[in-house]
Order: C-alpha cells, then sequence, then structure tokens
C-alpha cells in the first residue's frame, strides 16, 4: 500500500482524528440549570477553596496537553507548527484508544525557548499533565527541565522517555533470551541526539556501566572538541576509558547497539566484529541503521526495529498511554526514573518466559492490555518514590 | 431544587463535562500506519507546505478555545484560573450540543494583559477560532483588540458579543411588538461594563441614535470625572446632550431600559416615569434590576430577563454556538458586527409574527433549531463582507 497517499486521503475524510464530545446531559432547563449556571458556580466556589478540587470537578484529572513546536517532526524535522499537528492529533488518538487518557493537540508559534516554556507554565492550571513531543534538541532538554521547576503536574517529552523506557523493555527481555546481564555488557550507540541521551541514562540509572555513544563523528569522549552542553554531560558518566574511534571501532567486542541515528550505518562487517549473541536496535525510521536480516546473517542474536513489518517493533504505543494513565490515576507530580522504569518492566513482563524468543521480546503495539499493565506499575512506584499525591 | 449542591453532586460524578475521543480507526497496523507513522508524513508535509490545509487535514475547522483568566466568573468575581475551568468546561459542552463546535477549554494563570495575549497568539495555529470569556472588564477590551491585531482567526469575547448579540435579538421584537423604531427611541442602561458597552456599540451599529449609559456614579457625559478609557469612549458616542443625573433621572421618558448591572436598582416609579410601552430588559443574575411582575404591573410592555424561569430569557447559547459554527464554516478571519447582526437577525426571526407576544420575543434557549439558522446567517454575512476564506 501506498501509505503516504492513502493517509493523505483519510485525513481528508476524517476531517480531524480526535473530536470532543459532551458527558453532562444538556437537553433540558433543569440539565442547564446544573451543567451551567446558575448551579455551575458552586464547583467554581469549591475550586476557589481548593485549588486541587480542579482535579475532581473538571476534566483536568484526565486531560494531558500534547505540545509541539514542530521543530523535530519525526524525521521530518522543521516543518513548523502547524505541520506538526497531524501528528500531535495522532498521539492524542493513541492517548484515548490505549490509554483512556484525553489529549488535546497544541502547537506554539514559537521556537524560543523561553517562550514555549512560558505558554505551557501559564496553561498548567488546565491540564493533568504535558507531553512534549517533536521538539528539537537541545532545545527540547532546557524546555522539559525549565517546565518541570515551575510547573505543578508531569512534564514527559515522549521522543526521549518513552523511546528510553520501550528500549529499556526491548533491552530487559533481550539480556534474558542472551544470557547476559545489563551491569557485564558493553552498548555502544550510533545517535546522541534526545532519545539516544535519555536511553543511556535511564539504562545507567539501571545498573549500566559500559557504554559508549557515538555521534556522526564516532566515539564520544570527554574533552572531544565540539560537543554541546549535553553531550558534554554525557561524555562525564559514559565511555570511562575515553575511546576515540569511529562506530565501527567501537563497535568491536560490544553486546549491544543501540541506533537512533541514520539509514544503513551498520554494516554486517560490524556485527561480526561484535561480541557472542550481540543484541542490535536498529531503530532509525524508516530505514533502520542495519536491516534486520543482514543483521541477522551476521550472527546477531536478537534484533528490534522501529518498524511494524519486522519482528520486534520498539513502539512509544506500549509507554506513553499507559505511563500517563498511571501517573493520572496518582494525581502524580512527576514522572521520574522510578516510575520509567517500573513501565518498562510491566511492558518486558507482557512476554512470558515460555514465548520469549529472538522474534518475539516485546509486546505487540496493538495489545490494548499493556497499557493498564504499565499504568498499575507506574501507579505503584509513583506511590512509593514519593510523587503520588491520591 | 438546590442547584448549588445538586450542581456540586453532579459535577463529582461527570468528572468533567467534556471528553475527548478518537475519530480515526487505530485496531490494526495498517490503521496505525495511516493514522501514525509512517503515513501520517503526507499530511504534514501538505501543511508544510500550504499552512491553510491544516484546516483541512487535522481537526482545525472546527475546534475552537474558550480562553480565561478567571477574574470574572459569572458573578462571583476573581476565583482564579483553575476555579474558573467548569463554567470553561459548560462552555465547551454547550458549544458541541448546540454548535457541534469541538471546544476546549484553556485557563491561563496570568492576569497581565501581555502575557494573556501572547499565551493566546503563540497557540493560534492550533485553533479556527478563540473564545475569551469570564475576562474582567477593561482587561478584556484591550486583550481583545490586541489579539484581532496579532490573529488569523476570529477572536470573540462571548461576555461582550454573545451578550450583545441576544439582546439586540430580543430588542427587535419588542421593537416590532410595540411599534417602535431604533433610530426613535431612547435608551437607558444600568451598567457600564463589557456587556453593556457591546450591546450598545451594537445597537448603535444598527441605528440607534439616543442612547444613555448609567454606571452606579449615575449618567455617563462626556467630561464627567474619573471615566475609564471605554467609558470616554462610550461618553463621546452617547448622551449627545451631556445629560448628567442618576439612572432614575436618565429613566425619565425613556422607551428602553437595558441592564447588566446590579439587582433591585430599579423600581416600579422609574418604570412609571418611562415613555409608552416601555421594554426592560434587567438582566443581573441571579436577580434582576427589577423583577419582570414590578415592571409589568408599573406599565411595562415586554420584559426579559437572563433568567430561565421567566418569559424572554436573553441567553447567550442562543448565539455564540452558532455564530462560531457559521464563522468557521467559512473559515472566517474575524467575526464582524455584520455578522452578529446576521445571528441577532436570525434569532429574532425564529419568533413568526404569528406567536410574537410580550411573553414570547425570543426563542428558547433549548432550540436546537436556533444555531443552525444563524450559522447560515453568519456564513452568509462573513462572505458579503469579505472575511470569508472559502
Amino acid at each position: 500500500m501506498d501509505y503516504a497517499q492513502e493517509s493523505l486521503k483519510k485525513h481528508y475524510e476524517w476531517n480531524g482524528k480526535i473530536e470532543m464530545i459532551c458527558r453532562a446531559p444538556l437537553k433540558t432547563r433543569e440539565d442547564l440549570s446544573l451543567a451551567y449556571t446558575p448551579g455551575v458556580a458552586q464547583p467554581c466556589l469549591e475550586i476557589q477553596k481548593d485549588v486541587n478540587k480542579s482535579f475532581e470537578l473538571t476534566r483536568r484529572s484526565n486531560l494531558v496537553a500534547v505540545v509541539t513546536d514542530g521543530t523535530a517532526v519525526l524525521g521530518l524535522g522543521d516543518i513548523g507548527p502547524e505541520a506538526g499537528m497531524p501528528v500531535m492529533e495522532g498521539k492524542c488518538a493513541l492517548f484515548k484508544t490505549f490509554g483512556d487518557v484525553d489529549a488535546i493537540p497544541l502547537c506554539v508559534r514559537s521556537k524560543d525557548v523561553d517562550e514555549i516554556v512560558n505558554t505551557i507554565r501559564l496553561l498548567a492550571g488546565s491540564f493533568g499533565g504535558i507531553n512534549l513531543e517533536d521538539i528539537s534538541a537541545p532545545r527540547c532538554f532546557e524546555i522539559e527541565r525549565k517546565l518541570k521547576a515551575c510547573c505543578d503536574i508531569p512534564i514527559f517529552h515522549d521522543d526521549q522517555h518513552g523511546t528510553a523506557v520501550v528500549t529499556l523493555a526491548a533491552m530487559l527481555n533481550a539480556l534474558k533470551l542472551t544470557g547476559k546481564k545489563l551491569d557485564e555488557i558493553r552498548v555502544v550507540t550510533s545517535g546522541a541526539g534526545a532519545a539516544g541521551i535519555a536511553i543511556i541514562k535511564l539504562l545507567i540509572a539501571l545498573g549500566l556501566k559500559d557504554v559508549i555513544m557515538c555521534d556522526r563523528h564516532g566515539a564520544i569522549y570527554q574533552g572531544r572538541d565540539g560537543l554541546n552542553k549535553e553531550k558534554e554531560e554525557m561524555a562525564a558518566i559514559t565511555n570511562h576509558e575515553k575511546r576515540s574511534g569511529s562506530l565501527a571501532d567501537m563497535l568491536k567486542g560490544a553486546d549491544v547497539f543501540i541506533g537512533v541515528s541514520a539509514p544503513n550505518c551498520v554494516t554486517a562487517e560490524m556485527v561480526k566484529s561484535m561480541n557472542k549473541d550481540p543484541i542490535l536496535f536498529p531503530m532509525a525510521n524508516p530505514t533502520p541503521e542495519i536491516m534486520p536480516d543482514i543483521a541477522l546473517a551476521a550472527g546477531a542474536a536478537v534484533v528490534g526495529t522501529g518498524r511494524s513489518d519486522f519482528p520486534n517493533q520498539i513502539n512509544n504505543v506500549l509507554a506513553f498511554p499507559g505511563i500517563f494513565r498511571g501517573a493520572l490515576d496518582v494525581r502524580a507530580s512527576d514522572i521520574n526514573d522510578e516510575m520509567k522504569i517500573a513501565a518498562a518492566y510491566a511492558i518486558a513482563g507482557f512476554v512470558s518466559d515460555d514465548k520469549l524468543s529472538a522474534d518475539y521480546i516485546i509486546p505487540s503495539a496493538l495489545d490494548r492490555n499493556v497499557a493498564s499493565a504499565v499504568a498499575k506499575a507506574v501507579a505503584e512506584a509513583a506511590r512509593k518514590s514519593g510523587v503520588a499525591r491520591i
């Protein structure tokens, strides 16, 4: 199927992939008097007395804003805020379908970090959470950091943390399958953008010790010229031997490859140079860093990609609906590492030991039961880590 | 019924009066590929080429933001942004039920005019229109003026213009019933806030010549001490004889009283002092400037209030859903006087001549057919006045 043209046709037909509906009856005078004036004054006054009541008396407890500035939309880059909206609407549709989370798309006509932060900050009282989406690095880091500091609801940049959670879930099962341990393996990435950094930070939080991140110039190490602030931070906590060299150099003897970069930058030869039973997650979309058949023929034990037409699709939709569902359910003030790790274990746990195989390390993106299990685990982790408010 | 307690109970049950749903199927891999990646890239690229396509390829063409800062909520005053949300949600529910307009509530945590303007301006690409709500005067005037100057979608402060349209509709039929003409009558208001000013401006646009606005200090006239900018502007186009005095003084010989002020400030004696067959619209809520039975006993020919338990309820819900429906249908860049006047005539036209009476000058707020007639008239007026874009 020509997805491009068929999708365009469908988008014209749908005229929007989301729609707001009314939950309160509005047929009689009495209905109007209860849902609107004069009755509505009473819930207003209750919230005035205690602003937390806004979570109970309005839709806030179930409402998330999906916010973009349109600067890093899919693989398309900086296409502008309005042009990013079909993706944001798609995200909102997934939120509802998989997590029963009401989500509304907001595109911000600014690329200025402080303008974007201010816009979201001033609206935070309308929502139970904020999902940042498709904002280019390194601005996305600063926007998220500043928003977390000034907002009393969870701020979650899905391109970073959603990807990190699902990659961790796939990794947990791939390690189980190959009998390797997180604190003993060497991980090498291609890509040190938002997703790559978030993945490695989460893996380190869970015990990974030996990791080298590569960008288009090769290995990232402390003291390398031209590193931005985020890469400098990563250089300080990765590549402890300060090795320099190409991606091919780094992959020699590595156990795991994580690709969040560009098509076809990994060859069969590189796979052959890796440690025994290598795990490869070439997640560049739509064309991976190496095609699964080539990687497997070269000796890969497990391969996961971002694509739905190969086994082991590492798809964020396994994470974000359940993560927000869980965070909203306990009115969390934050989505922290504990909650992300709990989400990854819940996703990984969906693959039972007797079914675990090289072709099945992660549940299907279409499995509607994943989100509720993730939500439960996330809510529990929120309680244990002290960010739950109910 | 105790509306306050019953409404509060219902609000806890509803847990939000609105809900976002999904319009696109998301059951199969193919569904995901069309509504989301990889297919969604194509509609994104179409919008990048022509930003107007965002109205066709996303929900933007049917989506309105209902925005407040919580400073003038109902009769409750400045109760804060979150506390205003039950009203905003109610408004969104009415938008959907009566106009099939998808509306989302946004509360802004700021009272600063420029901060509010900036927040809305930066989000304008997400919506087909902006409904401002319950923002205190005189800030509401400045916010609306600045937004109109910088946004390419309609900006409509319902407390001003919705009220003005419905009042004009009631007035048209009341004049017909009493055989009076707009350019021959004297109108006196009690109240010179957002609603009062908008009503009088619209009546003047349609031909009213003789009008005196009163605030709590009495008649407003050019040169009176302590007038704010908006009242000064009104003084310049009303009260041509620069009369000073109390509301009671002004009402002597007047044909029409419009009340958007405080309870019980008009007496039977004042009604008796008015011209023959006086028309009274005491719209203060919940207690009008004069109760209808007192006004009628004192000789009023027609009385309309804001209340649903008396005849002739002058209720904004007759106007805003149809006005936005019509504006969205032709992708209007503005909601101008021509469109507001067309809306008023459409509402007034719903009362046929053979049914027109002192107890029936305006259709029921529950009549679901009004909005579509209003929409049609508004869309036509938008085309004629050059603000329609399709």
